[in-house]
């Protein structure tokens, strides 16, 4: 293959990945995946050893539409408050759709099990990126204990995903008025 | 079969199911399951319609067990806010065994996708009981908004076994402490 079309069947391969996985969960098999992606199950193990390794690649190709979808750019103005709630605000959006199942990370990380996964490992760094970004707002706008903080943003923010996901709550203004009562006891400005 | 071989041979499926399921996600093969179980395919199948009959009824079997190890039993004495911080208690406390993996019941509702799979009908019970526990707790306590607390106090209780099932929070005290904040802010007694 030349080049431009390796580059075309992994993206094609990953993006077919990310949906039915997302869609479906982790057992959907290798035949469905390359019938979804149109790549042949040869060019599938030319370019990845395993399923395995095409669902963390598809996960991780998805990371940065994740982060854009969740949070305010650096460059836009906000407070670290209103760049807390702008999380909120967005995943209770999301959760509003027909198609929301919830984080696709925290799903992999239910799913899977197993914490050494490729996935999984993704997975993870996913929700550590994401507490970390809590925790640097946290720490900016002056929280007493920004760690605890960043945790129970956290609670917060999977429990929503889990149960908005799993259609078990609605939301609807739950998660800001929760972070609301949170950000206040944390005496963050 | 006789009635008493046909109870022990549905008992022990459907522990097995709720084994296996739990360590291995709703994947697990009719195969391994009646291997596991003891069982052979055909004894299954004189008792299920189908591997998702058994899921939904092997976690209907574990619910008396999951109430009791949650929550006080009503004649032993305890406050609303000494009830449902002893449910958070309980959940750390779970949620520090090595093998702790979040709760069966948020999991199938994660892994299932499908809210009309037998398995999610029972999850789904098994949340609003849950939720409907906290709400009751929360009229007696007498909070000013007993319906937006049980929510809240839901989102604690998922977001902390999803988080701690998958391995990215070890709690230490972290929802007993998110808990009494949330319970003060709603002018719990």
């Amino acid at each position: 293959m030349a080049t431009s079309d390796k580059a075309s069947t992994r993206d094609r391969l990953l993006d077919a990945a990310s949906e039915l996985f997302y869609r479906d969960g982790v057992s959907i098999g290798v035949e469905a995946l390359c019938r979804a992606a149109g790549v042949s199950k040869r060019s599938m193990y030319q370019l990845f050893a395993s399923k395995d390794e095409v669902l963390a690649a598809g996960l991780e190709r998805r990371l940065p539409a994740y982060e854009a979808q969740l949070i305010l750019p650096e460059q836009e103005p906000g407070t670290p408050r209103e760049r807390i709630l702008h999380v909120f605000e967005r995943l209770e959006k999301s959760a509003a759709q027909p198609t929301y199942q919830g984080c696709p990370y925290l799903a992999a990380l239910v799913e899977l099990k197993d914490p050494e996964h490729p996935a999984s490992v993704v997975a993870r760094g996913a929700k550590d990126w994401m507490r970390d970004h809590f925790r640097a707002l946290a720490d900016q706008g002056g929280a007493r204990d920004p760690e605890l903080l960043s945790r129970q943003l956290m609670l917060v923010f999977d429990g929503a995903n889990a149960r908005a996901g799993a259609r078990v709550e609605t939301l609807d203004g739950l998660t800001t008025d929760t972070v609301t009562l949170l950000l206040d006891a944390s005496g963050l400005a």
